[in-house]
C-alpha cells in the first residue's frame, strides 16, 4: 500500500450541508483511489453541545464554537464553509488569507460585489477553491455535459430549467433560525433566486455558455412571517418565486423558473436542452435517469430514451455497484470531493471555482434587478 | 370520380361491438381510398325499438329482430356477427352457406370444436372471412409486428402479455343480460380466457408463432352472482382470473395473465417481447406509444424509447392527422375494415381469418384444460 | 323517433381543419342525442377538382370555388371558416351579415383590431358564433376546468403552459402554400404566437381568468426561407419561438413558451396549474390522462395521480366506449359541435365565442408588442 | 456523550456484497442513533493482497485468508458471510457454534435441507442471525409492507413479481470465477431462482404470507459456457430463466418470473399487489417511488399515485436528507444493519432470520422440482 497524503479538514457549520460534506469525506476513499486521504480535524458551530455531538457522530477529532480558531490552525489544510450565506464571505476570505484551500456552499455570496471580494481573495492567495454546486456531479448531469461538449446536440435553440418546491406555502412557516434561515433575507440574501435558481444558472452557464441578457419577474406570495429571532411577524424580504427568460451568447433562448409554491413538487429541479440534432432532459426527482432524443435515429423509431445511468461506462458509476442499482443525492458530494482531490493531485483545478460561481452570482443579481425594474438587464461578466 | 363498388352490410347485434363496427364502416371512406364503399343495409337485434333506434342513429336503411332474414337477403354482401359468443357459430355458418362474407367478433366460438365447424363452413363456401381481433391494427401494435418480421429483435427469448381489469370485483355485479353476459358461462363460454386472453394469444401467435405447450391456473374469486335472467343467485361458471406460461415453437418462453380483479387497471392490455438484439413493449392504456429498446444503440445512450406512433410513415397514420395528434381505440376497427376492403379489391385475404382464430381458440381450450388438470397440455393445431 | 331539425353546413376550406370539422359533423349524431342533425350542404375551395374530391369523400352535396356563393345560399344555416387566418375576417363578417351562424378556426384574426370587427359583426347580427379552440373539449382538459371551478385547487399561485414542436428546424421547409402557410406572415399574421400560444392562452384565460400584463421575447431562428408562391428566398416574418411571463388578475404568475425548434416534441402542448390545495397537469401527447396532486391526501401517500380519463362519469366519456379505451384528438371537435348544437337547442351559447377569442387575440397582440419593445404590456380588454 | 457498546465485525469475503455490508457498517452511526457501534476488526478473502487492499480501503484492522481464524477470534462478535452460496453453510454453522452472531448473504444455502442445518445451528446456539434480503428495507418497499399490514389493500387477489436482467445474453460470458460464479451451478446452487427469485419470494412471503403450491418452468438458453476454472467449454447447470405461478394461503394467486435474457432490463425487480380496496406497485429501477392506487378515492379522480418516498414521515427517511432528495440501493444495507443493531439493543429480533430464509429456500426448491416434473408442488414448511 502506498501511503496517502493526508488532507486535514476544518468544517465550519453543522447543519444540512455540513452533513452532506462530512459524509462525502468519509466515503470518498472507500470508492475512489486517491492520493489524498481526508482527515476530519475539527468542526465548528454556534452551540457547543451540538458541535460536540456532530464531531462525535461524524468522527471529527475536535470541535469549537469559534470559526477563527479553525482557520488559524496550522494543521488544517482546507476550510469548508457550510453556514448561512451571510457568513460565506468573511470566513472564506479569512481562510484564503490564512493560505487554506476553501470549499464554499452555494450561492457563493449575498451578491456579486461581495462574491468578487471572495474571488479576489482566493486568487490573490493562490489557494484551490470550489463552490459547491453539487448537481454538476450527478452522473446523468455530468453525462449531459459530455454529450453537449461532444457536439451531439448540434446548434442549441432552447435551454429550459426550473426548480419547483412547495414547502413554504403554509403561512405558519417562520423566517430565520436554523431550519428556515433561507426565508430570511438578511441571512439568505434572496429567496429562490439565490437558493434554487443559482443551481439552474450554474448548470446552464456550464452547459450552454454565457447569458447576455435577462428579463425577470418575482413575487412574494406571503408578505409577512413570524421571525424566529424576534418572535414577531415581520415583512418577508425574499422572493418566493422568480421567473425569467434570457438570451445566451450562442443565440439560444433560455426560460427559467423557480418557486416554493408549486404544490406537488418537493424538489423538481429539471433542465431540458433542445438542439438541432438532439435534445436532453433531466429531473432531480429521478436523478439516475437521463432523457435523450436523437433525431438521427431511424424515423419510425425515434423517441425519447429513458437512460438509466448506472453502468460502469457512464460517469462515476464504475466506482459504485452494478448496472441497474441507483445511487442517490449524497453521491454528488462524494464525486465533488473526489474530483477536487484528484485536481489537487494532478494540479489541474476543477470547477466550479469561485470565479465560476461569481458568474452565476452576477446573473442572479441581474435577475433581481430586472424583476425590480421590469427591464432587460445584461449581467456583469 | 371513379364509381365505387358498393358493399352491403348486414349487422347482427346492436351492442358495444356493433357500435365499433358501424362507426368503422361510416368512417373508413373518409380516410382511406378504397374501391369498395360500405352501405349499411340492415341491423338486427332482439328488441325491435332498440334495433330501430340503432338503425336511425347509425344510418342503417332497415332493421329487424330476425337475423335469418338478414342472412337470407340477396342484396346483403357481408354479415357482421356482433352478438354474444354462444350465437356466433350458428349465424356465421348460416351466413357462409348463404354465400355471404362474414366478419365475426372474437372469440370465434365457445370452444375449438365449435370454431372448427365455422372454419369449415367459410372455407367450404369460399367466402372472405375475418375474426375481429382488432388490436392487431392499433398502429403501434402493427409496427411491433413489422419490427419483428424485419428481424430487428433477433432470436426471441421471452413473450409476456397480460390483460388486467378490475370491473367485477364487486359482488353486486350480476351475470347474464345485455351488459354482463360476459360473466355468464352459457353465453360467454369462459371468463377472462375467451374474453381477454384470446386477444393476448391472437397477438402472440401472430407476432411470435405457434405455442407448443401451456400450463395454466384459473380462479373464480366470486363463487355466485345474481342472474339477470333468473333473478336468483347462481353459481359462477366462468374463470375470473387465469395465468399461464407456455413454450413457443421458436424456443421462447411465454407468460400470460388475465384477471378482472386487478384493482387500478381498467384495461391494462400489454405485451413485451425480449429478443437478443432488441425488445418492445406496448400498453393499451397508452395505445399510441411503443416502447422500444435497441441493444445496438451506443452503450452509454441505451434506454427504452417512448415512440409516439403518430407520424405519417408509421402504420396507418398517414390517413389521419398530423404528427403528435393521437388516434384512439375505435380506429383499430376502421383499419380492420379498410384492410378487409383492400383485401377484397386485391384478392389477397387479410388476417386474422377464421382459421387464424381457430388456432387461438385451441390455445384457449388447452389453457382451460391445463388449469383443470394441473398438467402441461399441447394445443391442437 | 322524433324528427330532428336539420342544420345545413357550408364549409369554407378543404384543408386539415376542414377535415376535422367535417368528421365531427358526420360523427356527432352517432354518439350524442341532439335535436339538430347537421347536413353537409356545400364545401368551397380554391381548386375545383380538389373541392369536388373533398365533397365526394365527406359527403357534401355540392362544391364550389367561390365562398360568396356559399354565404349567399338561403338554405345554409352555418358557415365554417377553415381557411388561412388572413381570410377569416372577410368571410366571417359576410356570413354574419347574411345571418348565418359562424364557426371560425383559431386564431380568430390576424390581430386584435381585426378580431374586434368580427365580434362586432356577429354581435350586431345576433348570430351564434364559436371560435374553434378545440382543446377545451379534450375530456381531461374539461375535467381540469371543472376541478378549478369547484375550488379544489384553492388559491392559484402558478399557471404554466407550453406548446413545443420541432417541424420547422430544417431550413428546407418553405413558407407559404397549402401545407406551410403557417410560416408565411402574410397568411398567418404571426408564427407560434397565433398558431400555438393562442391555444395556451385560450385555456389559461378560461381556467385562470384575465391576464393583466405580459413580458415577452421572440426569436426567428431561420431568417429566410423559400416562398412557395414566388419560388425565391424571402425574409421570414413570423416568430419561430416565443416565451413570455405574465400576471393574472387573481395574483398568480404565468409562464408560457412556444417554439417549433424543440427537437423531440411533435406537439407537446401542456399546462400545469399549482394551487394552494392541489395541482393539475396535462399533456397533449397523452391527452387522455390528467395528472393530479392533492395535498389533502394523507401525508405519506401523497403523489401525483395519473388519471386515465375514460370513465362514463368523466366529461364526455359516457358517449364513447368503456373505461380504459381512449379516444383521440379528433373527438375534441365532435364534442365542440355537440356542445354547439346543444347550445342552439337550449338557447344557451357555448364558448369560446368570438368575444372570448378576442381576449386571446389581445393577449397575443400584447405578447408581440412586448417582445418588440422589451417592456411589460397590459393587454386590451 | 453516552459511550456506545462496540460490536466487532468479522467479514468473510471481499466481493460486491462485502462492499455493500462494509459501507453499511461505516455509515450507520452517522445517520442512526444506536447503542452499538460497529468496529471493523477483520476481513478474510482468498487472495492475500486483495484482502489487504480491502482492509486498507474500508478500515478493517486486520485481514486474513483463513476464515476459520476469524471465526475463532474471541474478540469478534459477529460474522458476516459474504461469499459464494456453496460456502454459506459451513461458515455460518461454524460461526454459530463459536457463539457468534451471523449475518449471511442470500440465498441462505444451496437448498432447503442445507439451509435447515444452518437454522438448527443458529437456533441451537441462540445467536442473533439475519439473512441479507436487503430489499425489505428500501423505504418504498417497507412502506408497502406497512400499508398491507394496516389492511389498506383489503382482501388480496393477486401478487405479481419479476426480476429481469439481460447481462448473460452473450455466449461469451463465462461461468465460475470471481465475477461470474453466479452462472456456475456448483457455486450458486441454481441460476435465477436462487439469485433473483429468492428476493421476489422473500418479499412475497413477508408481504402476503405462505405459498401453498407452485407450478414452474425453467429454461437454460445457453447450454454451455467456458469455465473460468477449467478454461474449457462446460455444460451450463443453472436455470437462465424461471417462471412460476402459485397459490398463497390467503387465497390469492401469484405470478413470478425471472430471467437474465430480458434485453433492456438491467435489474427490473418489481412487485405488484392487487387488493380489493387498493393496489401497490414498486420497481427497483426507480426504487424511491411507490405506485399506489386507492379505490376509495373519489371516482373521477382515481389514478395511480406516484409517491416519491423521501419525506421524513416515510420509513427510514428522517435519517437522511430533505424531501425530494433520493437515496439509493446501498442504503437498504444501512437500514438492515441499523435495524439489526436496534434489535440487539431491544432484544427483539428482526427479520428475515435464518428461519425466514429457510421458508424462501423451500419455495425455491419447490419451484425447481416443479419445473423438473411439470407438476404442482407444495413447498415444505
Amino acid at each position: 500500500m502506498k501511503a496517502k497524503k493526508e488532507l486535514n479538514v476544518g468544517m465550519i457549520g453543522y447543519g444540512f450541508m455540513a452533513r452532506t460534506h462530512s459524509n462525502a469525506y468519509r466515503k470518498v476513499g472507500n470508492f475512489f483511489d486517491l492520493e489524498y486521504k481526508p482527515v476530519l480535524k475539527s468542526v465548528c458551530g454556534l452551540v457547543e453541545a451540538e458541535a460536540e455531538a456532530f464531531a462525535d457522530r461524524w468522527g471529527y477529532e475536535s470541535f469549537t464554537t469559534d470559526w477563527r480558531k479553525v482557520v488559524e490552525r496550522k494543521d488544517i489544510d482546507i476550510i469548508e464553509v457550510c453556514v448561512p450565506n451571510n457568513y460565506h464571505a468573511e470566513i472564506a476570505i479569512a481562510a484564503a488569507k490564512a493560505g487554506k484551500m476553501v470549499i464554499c456552499e452555494k450561492p457563493l455570496a449575498l451578491n456579486g460585489p461581495q462574491a468578487l471580494t471572495m474571488v479576489e481573495a482566493v486568487e490573490a492567495a493562490g489557494v484551490p477553491n470550489l463552490a459547491s454546486f453539487n448537481y454538476r456531479r450527478i452522473p446523468a448531469v455530468t453525462m449531459a455535459k459530455q454529450l453537449i461538449d461532444q457536439g451531439r446536440l448540434g446548434k442549441i435553440f432552447h435551454y429550459r430549467s426550473n426548480f419547483l418546491q412547495d414547502w413554504t406555502i403554509s403561512t405558519e412557516v417562520p423566517q430565520g433560525g436554523m431550519g428556515t434561515w433561507r426565508l430570511d433575507a438578511k441571512a439568505a440574501g434572496s429567496g429562490v433566486t439565490g437558493d434554487l435558481l443559482a443551481h439552474c444558472i450554474d448548470l446552464a452557464l456550464w452547459q450552454n455558455g454565457p447569458i447576455t441578457g435577462v428579463n425577470a419577474m418575482t413575487e412574494t406570495f406571503v408578505k409577512e412571517r413570524k421571525s424566529v429571532e424576534s418572535g414577531k411577524m415581520e415583512p418577508v424580504g425574499i422572493d418566493d418565486a422568480c421567473t425569467f427568460f434570457c438570451r445566451f451568447g450562442n443565440g439560444s433562448m433560455g426560460n427559467f423558473e423557480s418557486t416554493r409554491y408549486a404544490r406537488g413538487h418537493k424538489a423538481l429541479f429539471t433542465f431540458e436542452i433542445n438542439g438541432e440534432k438532439a435534445s436532453i432532459r433531466w429531473d432531480l426527482h429521478d436523478l439516475h435517469r437521463l432523457q435523450y432524443f436523437d433525431h438521427r435515429d431511424e424515423g419510425i423509431l425515434r423517441g425519447w430514451r429513458s437512460i438509466h445511468v448506472s453502468d460502469g461506462d457512464q460517469p462515476y458509476m464504475k466506482h459504485w455497484w452494478v448496472p441497474g442499482l441507483a445511487i442517490g443525492y449524497e453521491h454528488s458530494f462524494v464525486h465533488q470531493i473526489a474530483d477536487f482531490l484528484e485536481g489537487l493531485a494532478t494540479g489541474k483545478p476543477v470547477g466550479p471555482t469561485f470565479r465560476d460561481a461569481l458568474a452565476t452570482q452576477y446573473v442572479c443579481d441581474a435577475v433581481l434587478a430586472s424583476a425590480a425594474s421590469g427591464q432587460w438587464i445584461s449581467p456583469n461578466v
